[in-house]
């Protein structure tokens, strides 16, 4: 379905420590956890109620989310939002002169198929693409 | 149900022209637009899926998003968690040190019973929960 968020990320330097707070004291519980060594990041998901918390945590500080912790902080990174069909919405982005970073799809951490979007375009939040996701 | 994501709020200088953007590519739709004078700020719903995206605009300088806004710029700032009951959770919470900014509830813009936990007990996201919605 064409809107849904499909997840919140957050960066933080130890993912499974701040996943236990959000299970500990808001009742949410983690539905996977991996590493994907090609992206640097070690990452735990959270059931939210039709759609999730990612927890991204570095693996090196020389990697997308180390640099964005040493720069930024921990803290809220970027939100997915689903969409049907990724190619048209690329092209309808593109159309409008929307800034992507992603100017085609590429696989992400939970093997959809995803594109960034420029945070400049969508007043200084990062938003993530996701073609239809059966989770 | 506790644990599921009521809302991610996003500060931004116009509301509506940021919610334009989300209807326009991404087939979001408004909900609800409001304006709460207390909170010195206008309120932009938009439906995604099952959660929303919440903007919200100031309504002038010396408002706490707008002063929220000056010193960060647009973006995300907060996330907000349902929980079934929002005393029990806040009792829950003291017991286990977590730093609250709202020590008992308070009625958020949208007429529920909310309260805010300081971000340095969620690695830097800005926490609200919110008691049982209807919506």
């Amino acid at each position: 379905m064409g809107g849904r968020l499909d997840h919140v990320n957050i960066a933080a330097p130890d993912a499974g420590e701040l996943a236990r707070r959000f299970t500990a004291v808001l009742g949410m519980r983690v539905v996977k956890e991996t590493v994907v060594p090609d992206q640097g990041v070690k990452v735990v998901m959270l059931d939210a109620g039709g759609t999730h918390l990612e927890i991204t945590e570095p693996l090196g500080a020389d990697t997308p989310v180390g640099r964005f912790l040493a720069k930024k902080g921990s803290g809220l990174h970027h939100i997915a939002i689903e969409v049907e069909d990724i190619e048209a919405t690329l092209a309808k982005m593109k159309a409008e002169g929307i800034a992507l970073i992603d100017e085609t799809p590429r696989i992400g951490a939970m093997g959809h198929r995803i594109a960034f979007v420029h945070p400049k375009s969508f007043g200084g939040v990062l938003v993530e693409i996701v073609e239809g996701t059966a989770d």
